[in-house]
C-alpha cells in the first residue's frame, strides 16, 4: 500500500517542509491518476441523463440539478473541514460555511499571495462541455442524483490534479529560484511556460493514462484474455478519450496553474 | 461501454418487466463488483484517521464525524431524488426530505410486502467493524471529511450490492414459483437457503473478485511488468481481504437478503 501515501500524505508527517521534491509530488501525482481514471469510468456506468444539466428542469434560480447538488454538497464538506486542506478547493466558495470540526494543521507549503490561483470555472466548463459528452452514453435512466453525485466526483479529481500545479510550481521555484527570477520580474509568462514545460515527461504521462484507461477499463473474467490481436476489447471509458483529456486539458491547464502561480510568487 | 449498461438500466428502458433474467441480474452484479473494489482503492488512499470514528470528537448526540456526515449527505441525495430508485437505500431514512426534482417513474419489479427487507444496520456495523480496520493503514492525515465521503461511497456500493438479492429472488421466484412455495408457506429458511445457494457461482465470484482487486489495485507502470515470480507486487488494497469481504460478507448478506425477501413473498 505504500504507493498509497507518497506524495503530500507523507509530508504532511514530517516535521519540515524540506521532504517535499519534486519525485514526491509526482509520485501523487502518479496515484491521483488512478483515481481520474475510476471516477470517469464510475460516471460511465450513467447515461448522460440529460434532466440534470437543463438550467430549467428545477426551477431553482437557473442552477441546473448539478450544479445546485454541488452547492450544497461542497457546503457540507466546507461544514466537515474537507477545504481545510490546501490540496481542495470548492468549485463555488460562496457557501455559509457552519463549521462543525476543529481546525487541523494542515502543512502550509504554498507562498500565501500566489495560493489563491485558480482554474476552477474552466475546469467545470471543460468538463460539462467536452469531456461529459464523451464518456455517458446518450440516455436517461432517471438517476440524476447518482450521475451528478459522480460528475463532483470526477471534477474533484481533476482539479485536485490540475491545483497540484501550485505545489509543483513551489518545489520548482524553491529548487532554484534563480532560474525563475528574471521571467517573473518580467512577468514573462511565455517563458515561464517554457521552464514548466518537460515534454518527455508529458509523453510519458499521457501514454500512461491511456494504459490505466486500459488497464481499470477492461472487462476482468476468470478467462485469461486473448491475446492475438482480436479487436474486440471494449474499455468502460475509451482510452483515447482519457490522453487526450490529459494531453488537452489536465496537463496544460496545470502549467497554466504553474506559470500564474509564479507570475505572484515575488508579491 | 456496453457491458455497463447491463443489468437493470436496460431493463427501465423495456416496455415490460419480461427482460429481467437470472442473467442480465448477474451482468449488474458483475458490474458493481468493480465499483466496489474502486471504492475500497480510494478509502486506501486515506489513513484510518480515528477522529472520524470517535462519537465524542464533535461533541453532536453522540455522532461521529462519519454518521453526522452520512446523515446529512443522505438527507441531500434524498431531496435530489436518489432513493426514488428502489434499487438505492439510505443508511438513515429518518431525514427529512425536502424533494426538489419530480417523481421519475422508475421500474417496479420488487413484490411491495417484500421489499422493505433491509439490513443495511448489519453492512454499516461489518464496515466500520470489520473491513475498514484491513483496508486503511493507520494514521491520522486530517482528511476526515475526504475518508468518510470515501466510507458512504463504499457502503453505498455494498448496499446496493447485497440488497440486489431482493431482485434476484423476485426473478429466481417468478422464474418457477413452485420450488419455494412450500418451503415459503413453512416459513423454513434453511431450505430457501439451500435453495438460493449455488456453490460454484459463488466460487467464481470470490475468485473473479481476487483477480479484479489485482488488476484494479497494481500499480501501472509503462514498463512491462515482470511476470518472473518476483513477489514484490504491491497492491493498494489486499485482493484477499477483497474476496474474504465477498466470502464472508457480500453474498452471505446477500443470501439473507433472498432467504428473507422469498419469506414475504407470499405476504
Amino acid at each position: 500500500m505504500s504507493i498509497m501515501h507518497q506524495g503530500l500524505m507523507n509530508i504532511r508527517y514530517s516535521k519540515s517542509d524540506s521532504f517535499i521534491t519534486i519525485d514526491s509530488l509526482r509520485g501523487s501525482l502518479e496515484d491521483q491518476e488512478n483515481f481520474i481514471v475510476f471516477s470517469l469510468i464510475e460516471r460511465a456506468r450513467y447515461p448522460y441523463n440529460y434532466p440534470a444539466y437543463d438550467p430549467s428542469y428545477l426551477g431553482l434560480k437557473n442552477y441546473s440539478l448539478v450544479e445546485a447538488f454541488v452547492r450544497d454538497t461542497e457546503a457540507i464538506e466546507a461544514n466537515f473541514g474537507r477545504y481545510q486542506n490546501p490540496e481542495e478547493l470548492p468549485f463555488f466558495p460562496d457557501y455559509k460555511a457552519f463549521p462543525l470540526v476543529p481546525p487541523f494543521k494542515f502543512s502550509q507549503i504554498l507562498y500565501p499571495p500566489a495560493s489563491s490561483i485558480n482554474v476552477s470555472r474552466t475546469i467545470w466548463d471543460m468538463y460539462f462541455n467536452k469531456l461529459l459528452p464523451l464518456i455517458a452514453i446518450e440516455g436517461d435512466d432517471g438517476n440524476y442524483q447518482q450521475a451528478a453525485a459522480s460528475d463532483l466526483i470526477c471534477l474533484q479529481a481533476l482539479s485536485k490534479r490540475i491545483h497540484y500545479g501550485r505545489f509543483v510550481a513551489e518545489v520548482k521555484f524553491r529548487n532554484t529560484p534563480s532560474d525563475y527570477l528574471s521571467a517573473i520580474h518580467a512577468k514573462d509568462s511565455e517563458t515561464l511556460t517554457r521552464l514548466v514545460t518537460s515534454k518527455t515527461v508529458e509523453e510519458t504521462v499521457t501514454e500512461r493514462v491511456k494504459k490505466k484507461a486500459e488497464v481499470f477499463g477492461q472487462n476482468v473474467t476468470l478467462r485469461e484474455a486473448s491475446k492475438d490481436g482480436n479487436e474486440t476489447t471494449k474499455y468502460k471509458v475509451d482510452p483515447s478519450v482519457v490522453s487526450n483529456l490529459y494531453g488537452e486539458w489536465v496537463i496544460p491547464l496545470t502549467k497554466q496553474v504553474e506559470v500564474n502561480y509564479l507570475l505572484h510568487r515575488l508579491d
